[in-house]
């Protein structure tokens, strides 16, 4: 495996110029579709276009730069919106690198003719739906899902669309046939590569994430003439299933494995009332449904075992649409590994991705990997998100590496 | 003990006429200062002057009838206010056993020359300020909290009285002089009659009752790429906590001790976020100060064992204003034992009241006693609540004989 050579300045510049776009404070302020992340993607297309490559705005945004070589092609990218309060480098590191990645094997002799695009995704951070650029590109965005969009202000789709002027610009689409797979790296968003001294995660797969309402029903009663036998307390059994969720997964979970009890909810909630109802918000995420599938029986176990008692009714329903864990290309992994070992030997691992990212949408398509750097304190989805410079620049050269040795291989 | 005969269908009647004012399906909707309220206590005292008492309704809503017998006096009484969807019968119960009870005495040879005087108090049930009439009588109602009294509706107490027309009439002032002290019948509220098939209970105090507010901060993160040795989940300290009380009380308490877990708030409470926050109302009642020490001594050392983890800050603090345990007389108690056992032996017990009423504000002036009888099902605050009618006779004929008791043995 031969090292592609990055221009660092050139990659951190870009980096920094994007950041101007929307910043405030040390972040960003550039959800999808608002000015500033229309401004953020004129700003890609010139700089796609100056790195040769043939770039459209999209009729759903995304910001898509074609090589004019031929052969099989690697499309790299991210997305360039963030989050309402969001971190420089979250989805903007990415585009960068892609693009990076791109100028650095067309200029280098040995990698010139190989054919890399470079892409930004709309609203991969949910203002109007997760993933919206990604997935009208995969042909997967459900058109009922579509007209009800709308942003986190009220604004519909549709009328963003138009005042952005998309509205009758057409959404291009994939096409199969022309890509090896797709490419994207990220901030870690997490503590393992930096807590380990490690500098580059190759991840295995994207978490599947499930989510489950568990509601409570006893008898509402008066708090101090009800003795506490007679009681049918919602929140009591609330309790219990909780602490006992919070004690058995332990046993079922392994070190990545992650479950929140995000919200719990007692009505009436005075405190003069002995609660007739409850609900509580579980969510848990792992790379396995194996795991998940335990997860989920243990908690029909503890619920089971709390409404046998026969004093309060348990349900269980689904709290949110199921993600299933989206495994990332062997192959493609392998490339990585042999890349970040030439590079950063002995500091690097495998690992799952704990967030969401667009390779969710995209790997049912055509095969995805995905590449972390170490985030500061992994801290994210803030203002104050941050990586080294150091990291920065060894995250694109492994990323680039790598991407020459697949297109070389084919 | 000589039994004083009653006048059943009377005291019944009353009791149904009273409950046609304000009344709604099987309940009643009368609450203080409403058109209702008011337009019961001309009823009343029309009925207490009916039975020779001089009656006036005071500055603050009190129906007072005052006997022209000479001697000790003895009070009885309760509040004819509802809650905003009362039961009949609480404390319109205890005002027309007070009535029955004079009327009774003054029919009988040789109960005749006692002096009886009956009250209703106004708002017991805290539409303005709980107990309002009982502590204006007593000398004990806190300006400040008057000024500040506002109904459930948001109406001004000033603007209450003057609507009503009370605002230049003058309020009356316990003569600690004139009584023995004050007696007062209700319905249990609870079950532990009904379930023994007892007939009468012999309240020894109403119940302290003591609230905390524990509130748990940790950090707030996301719910993908924290890992679990990572959080600082302040739900998770609160499910702990809530879930250790819960199993910790019962070796403290003892069978009428209550504690209600009423509320609890988790911070931002979004499925995909670890909580930051988190809040846990907790309310125990219990007629023994000990007891009471007991429990929150518990509560403070769980808080202190998660505190000393090191991960979560914990902050305990009163949740309300401490009410301590109210002594009921013990020769009144003996009076009432005497008269319970002559007229229904071994159907009657001493016991706790676990809610609040006027006596724990009158018994720091002048010596109180309860007499309880069986709550349906022990429902109450709702329009449901019912007594049966041979228990509503029987309890008149104990307390108009326990006051007989009283009086001539003075």
């Amino acid at each position: 495996m031969q090292k592609v050579k990055i221009n660092s300045d050139r990659l951190l510049n870009d980096l920094y110029e994007l950041r101007k776009i929307g910043g405030r404070d040390k972040g960003v302020v550039r959800p999808a579709f608002s000015e500033a992340d229309m401004r953020a993607r004129s700003w890609l297309k010139q700089r796609f276009e100056d790195a040769h490559l043939d770039t459209k705005i999209d009729g759903i945004g995304n910001v898509m730069g074609r090589s004019k070589k031929l052969g099989p092609t690697i499309l790299l990218g991210s997305h360039s919106d963030t989050q309402p309060e969001g971190g420089w480098l979250d989805g903007a590191l990415g585009v960068i690198y892609g693009l990076e990645a791109a100028r650095a094997l067309h200029e280098n002799s040995e990698t010139n003719h190989l054919s890399v695009d470079v892409v930004s995704w709309q609203d991969e951070e949910s203002n109007f739906l997760s993933c919206l650029g990604s997935r009208s590109w995969c042909g997967t965005l459900n058109s009922e899902l579509e007209k009800q969009a709308t942003s986190r202000e009220g604004e519909r789709l549709d009328d963003a669309l138009r005042r952005v002027g998309l509205d009758n610009t057409p959404r291009l689409e994939i096409e199969e046939s022309r890509y090896l797979g797709y490419l994207e790296a990220h901030i870690e968003q997490g503590c393992y590569l930096e807590e380990a001294s490690e500098k580059i995660g190759i991840v295995t797969a994207i978490v599947g994430i499930r989510g489950l309402i568990i509601s409570f029903k006893g008898e509402q009663n008066h708090a101090g003439t009800t003795t506490m036998k007679r009681r049918k307390d919602a929140a009591t059994a609330m309790f219990e299933t909780a602490y006992r969720i919070n004690t058995q997964f332990p046993r079922l979970a392994r070190e990545t494995t992650v479950w929140t009890l995000g919200n719990a909810v007692v009505e009436p909630g005075a405190s003069s009332i002995v609660p007739g109802a409850a609900e509580l918000t579980l969510q848990f995420r792992d790379q396995d449904e194996s795991i998940l599938d335990a997860l989920e029986q243990e908690v029909k176990k503890i619920v089971e075992d709390i409404r046998s008692r026969g004093e309060i009714s348990v349900d269980v329903r689904p709290g949110r649409e199921v993600i299933r864990p989206s495994r990332m290309d062997k192959d493609f992994q392998i490339h990585l590994e042999k890349s970040a070992e030439e590079i950063t030997p002995n500091a690097w691992r495998y690992m799952p991705s704990a967030a969401g990212h667009d390779p969710m949408v995209i790997h049912e398509k055509i095969p995805c990997a995905m590449l972390f750097i170490p985030s500061i304190k992994g801290i994210s989805h803030n203002f104050d998100e941050d990586s080294h410079e150091e990291d920065i620049i060894l995250g694109c050269e492994v990323l680039t590496s790598a991407v020459a040795s697949i297109l070389l291989s084919n």
